[in-house]
């Protein structure tokens, strides 16, 4: 929510080629990507390691994981098979040392051998990843939150993009599917993305009209009202009002104009209830405020 | 969202007696509360100006909507009809000067003989207050939102909460109910209401498994493990450890006990991925994270 939009999120899966449940996941939905599809966002489904995966090995060279450090993004050479990965993905997801990313929710699927149930693994502050994980904490009663700050510098995958985790589900041997888990794993990234897409209807700028001062009748020297509000004036309330233009026509007829430089904005123009406050409109400036 | 729950929302028709519109939706709810029921919170209606609707006044002695003032709520003696009523006001909605209030969101229902169409004015500069103005200006495309800082203190009716806004629509006279308007008054609330039911899914405390360190199996001089995880850990994820507990159980059969005095829980427990790595399984803190 520290941002106005979400534009991308990314969904990468085989980011270990043994863990299947992801690899498996990615798949089908680059086969079918209405699934993954939800308003307000384009969503992006990377498969990361294709090689590690047909060897039904966890990397190549290293840790594809562990391979998105500033450093091994930025160096000139990279002979591994997944320093050249991460260098892509940072393509495709990042850049990582840039604010302005190509996605703005990373969510990186994985599996564990160990008993982990359901989990997140969440490696930044971020409000919205926060936010998210809250909500599915609400959504899945069993769901586990693990804060994890074991590195120097963020090298997961899912540092490369604004806000994100990485799920973890477990038990499950390397190099093998289960049903169940692939469902828990399917189930936490469609309730992710309905949250992401309701999220994404509120906007943090908004655009508002701000009081600047009151404007009274004309009076006499005993207060009594010596003009009405111009009939070019009356029901155009939210409308702007330049220099000149008419405010108030006296019950003789003479017309009485804008005076300031200032264009603003007429509300609550002839509210009844107003006439004895002592204020025939109020005027305000139109901006974007955003909170 | 700057708070955890929203448990009371509060909305007041009637603060204006003849201000039809919001009377005669006050007294449909106070018949059917079914209508303003949600999900997460509790919704009442308070029908705020009885004396004032009976007569078809704005008030009888003052400006209810402007007597919600501290130094009116905090006076002695009260003479004056609104000035009793914004006391009994406060006892519904506030108390004005405490954090701990009764209604975390009031909805106050006006209409002005202004051409102002639908809007809201918004006097305090609440997150939560923006983000549902944000909403239902996403919802309702024509709606305005004036933001009125002209008093020095706010004494509006919708400054008793935490949270909340006056709905103005217009124009209509005074002591006139149109059903145009009536149903526009009628659909911003239930879109408030169903967003404020939405919003109260997330929590900002979120309990997280809070990484403490790595513990290694143990291993000989060359490096070779010479345990492994115990059977009564194993499988034992977000499980809490305590002192003298089985860690680890040697090839020899020998039980290796977990030795700290600060009990703490076991995450990614016989991780195969990370036998490599040099660790058998992560210590965690249990806490309660707020953001």
């Amino acid at each position: 929510m520290s941002k106005n939009k979400i534009k991308k999120v990314v969904i990468v899966g085989g980011t270990h080629g043994n863990e299947f449940t992801g690899a498996y996941l990615a798949k089908h939905w680059l086969k079918n990507p209405n699934l993954v599809k939800r308003d307000g966002f384009k969503t992006d489904v990377v498969f990361a390691n294709e090689k590690a995966f047909k060897e039904v090995r966890r990397y190549i060279d290293k840790d594809l994981n562990r391979s998105c450090s500033q450093e091994i993004i930025k160096s000139a050479n990279s002979s591994l098979h997944e320093e050249k990965l991460a260098k892509e993905l940072n393509q495709k997801i990042g850049p990582k040392d840039d604010r302005e990313k190509n996605a703005d929710f990373v969510i990186d699927l994985h599996t564990t051998t160990a008993n982990m149930g359901m989990s997140l693994v969440v490696s930044n502050n971020s409000e919205l990843t926060w936010l998210a994980a809250s909500y599915l904490s609400s959504q899945f009663p069993t769901l586990k939150i693990y804060r994890w700050q074991g590195d120097e510098e963020g090298a997961y995958v899912n540092s490369l993009g604004s806000d994100g985790f990485a799920i973890e589900i477990g038990a499950i041997p390397q190099g093998v599917l289960r049903a169940d888990i692939y469902k828990q794993s399917e189930e936490l990234v469609y309730k992710l993305l309905d949250f992401l897409s309701k999220l994404d209807e509120v906007s943090r700028t908004i655009t508002l009209y701000d009081h600047v001062k009151l404007v009274d009748f004309p009076r006499d020297e005993e207060g009594e009202i010596t003009a009405m509000v111009h009939q070019n004036r009356q029901d155009s309330d939210f409308e702007l009002i330049h220099k000149s233009e008419p405010m108030f026509i006296t019950f003789n007829g003479e017309t009485i104009v804008y005076e300031d430089d200032e264009p603003l904005y007429g509300v609550f123009i002839n509210e009844a209830a107003y006439y004895e406050k002592g204020f025939a409109m109020c005027l305000a400036r139109k901006i974007e405020y955003s909170f």
